[in-house]
């Protein structure tokens, strides 16, 4: 950085990008030696992490990204960024309004689950048995939290979501070669046993559940997991929003028009 | 879709996703084939084109969504982002409103210049020379929307952008290759070299003007150039977001705490 | 301003607020002095114009803000804060999903009108015929913009939204009163005949273009008249917010999951 | 509803609005009797809680949202509101950027002090000591959350807020009067001697610890309460974001252009 220095810059600290006019640097590496050099998922790694990945690793943080991209028009957030465009917006107002609603309950179990898959990891690298922490930890997660745990039970993919098996193998993969340790997805299977016991039915790890293992095996922190969702699922929200506007429609509602609510307060008409 | 059909389902009608329980496809690929199969940025292509590309328009695009993931903090989406953690938002909140701030000025170059792009286009496949075409469009554009012509100027970055001569290179290969056309970055040349003549100093393209010659080459409509943008600067949104969040503050403001604004109004304190 | 002064506070200048520790000024009146004295229409009049109004300008800003703070849980912005609660999102979160929404087509039909208003009003000062004046402003709009005229037409509410002619009866009384001119409210009249005749039935003026007389009789520029609709709008966005909270649910969509949408896309499942 | 009624309609059941064309009620009221007659406040109060106020609780209302309008332009929220304009938002964007920004740490205070409050006033209410009800509460507020209590304590403003005294003495009047119990006020002034009797320095109750005494002393649940700071603070975000409009700018960051950032990071250039 050339320029004037003072306690106002040092507001504005970062180890992510430094630039002078004509020169870009990401952590360190000049713009245009990343521009066709790197993937985008290499890329996502070195601004969240502050290194390049190696081939292996950033072709499973891939996997988490494509997998998610999308859960069908009738998910709050894709339903909001289609009637988005009908009222007036551009791309990017849709994907505001409708990341937004990324929150706890929508896009936060990601971030949940790698937190509680690192409680019984700490559990088990501390020497206790994985069945045990699973059942001490959901426990806990219970008596704290809510009797939601974070990354399973679905209620439309049921017995499995088809995303899961598939993420989960592979794990197993990056695992047998080394590129993980397959700790997280021993973790996440151990959870879905002890669930399936409890509950005395199939509770399907769903997408949340099955990236939080990939981002826990690659040492993504909880809140990264989270912000990864919202990238993921910023795909289905442009191709959506996109579509919307090509379909048309002025101030589409979640219903057709001739659908009206229920009124059950006082006086009615 | 095995579920009950009516115009409540057809209210939602989408060309992108299909399930039943246990089965997602996109675009008429089962879910479980895309993943670890198809990279993020042809799993981006796919859903908001409708098709896979080829492996080479898939590497192009890659470019465009490295280049543009991040301007520093003090661009004003960045610094929201990173003010919004100190307020208690999560990664979801904090994209929100820092990538709603992406509109006309700040994010919607993008979508212009492929606009102003294609004009020219028209009217150069309609047989108009092309600097003949360049001019009459800069000044329709102009008497139209606004003096500035969108993808061109920088005011930090002068007299070159770091990124546009290498987007730029990197498209030369693609047409010499076949993959494009290379008929917008023409178009972008001429626009430099007309905006230089004109202003009698350079007139840097920047990273929406370069990006917009990928876009435009590779087919994509405006609203996508500008979602795309969006979805680039989310990366660094979210590494930006994360890092403040590592920093800690509460409620931070744009400026250090010792520094005030200036009252200019009625009974000054 | 006792603090620290320089092109770092000049930077955010501002006429509204001062301050120094222990008080607080609003356009230069002490904020204790505002608390207990002034309406909160007054307040907000203050702020966004710079003087306190009198109380007949008041009351008639207040009939605007009342009559426009909701339009039922089927408007997009509505439904999509009802949708967000169940995401997670506390109030904050539910109105910034839902204000953003507010957008040309949605929230922006009282800044359109008050625009096309104030031509036809300098159109009339100019010495033009009221009828004819009207007559060639709607042309110009339907050129210029879209053939949509903002403020007339509504369709839900037929042959009359019941909030217009209340809302002119009181702009009436207060044009009897000479607390405004009543301009706007003929010109808001002679858009309704011209509409009317033009379509051969009738086209209600809506709760757009009857707010638009009150807040361009007022002397509000265009753009307020959009901020203020929103503020109104936003005690619907907020009530209808916190009954879905008390009412429960999670991940609310558009529609009862048994509808799930139609798929018309290649390869169905 | 004279509309087909359903599932569908049924999902968006709501006791707020009722609507046939040409007729609209907002808890059973007609539109047309209440603009005009009722103030904005005490339509807040109508949708929000059910019923129309009294005249007194109404005034006391008015108070917090007058009280609570703005805090200067760097605060996060507000300094965000400025910049959305300048990227190209309409003052429905600049205030969804902004109000999203009134989160937990910005503008959940008041929703938190709420709470705190009414786990005092339940301790009483069974019959233990005031002082001691407020010891143990912040006791378990701080091993429950975090250190910081919330609606006390000010960076800014030593050793008073100007607005707390004043809203405080405002609910003494309406206790006098028998509008309101006054048992949240005293509650409020007990939690300021202790803080400041452990601290050994004066810890100011700030804006939102004084309106929340006003807003627990009327009744509203602790979401309201954030709820109705974002309306109040909305009102400044609408004024500056129009402010700025009026001042122009493009892309305006944090700081002057001049200042940048300071980079820490690995290869600096």
């Amino acid at each position: 950085m050339s320029n004037l220095r003072s306690d106002v810059s040092d507001w504005w600290t970062t180890e992510i990008i430094d630039m002078v006019p004509g020169q870009i640097r990401f952590r360190g590496h000049p713009i245009q030696d990343l521009i066709g050099n790197v993937t985008f998922p290499q890329m996502i790694w070195l601004m969240t992490r502050g290194a390049l990945p190696t081939d292996a690793q950033s072709k499973l943080l891939e996997c988490a990204l494509v997998a998610a991209v999308d859960h069908g028009p009738q998910a709050p957030s894709i339903a909001t960024a289609r009637m988005a465009v009908t009222c007036g917006l551009g791309l990017n107002g849709a994907m505001a309004s409708a990341v937004n609603m990324l929150d706890d309950v929508h896009g936060g179990a990601g971030e949940q689950a790698v937190e509680l898959y690192s409680w019984i990891d700490d559990a088990v690298q501390g020497g206790q048995d994985l069945a045990a922490a699973t059942a001490e930890m959901i426990d806990l997660w219970q008596s704290k939290h809510t009797k939601f745990v974070p990354g399973f039970g679905h209620r439309f993919h049921k017995p499995e979501d088809p995303r899961a098996p598939r993420l989960l193998g592979l794990v197993d993969e990056a695992a047998k070669n080394g590129v993980v340790s397959g700790r997280f997805a021993e973790i996440g299977r151990s959870l879905q046993t002890t669930l399936n016991s409890r509950k005395g039915k199939a509770v399907p790890m769903n997408i949340d559940g099955a990236t939080a293992v990939i981002y826990a095996e690659l040492g993504f922190a909880g809140p990264l997991a989270r912000g990864l969702f919202c990238l993921s699922r910023s795909v289905g929200v442009i191709a959506h929003a996109w579509e919307q506007m090509e379909q048309g429609g002025r101030n589409k509602g979640p219903t057709p028009p001739a659908y009206r609510w229920s009124y059950k307060g006082p006086n009615p008409i």
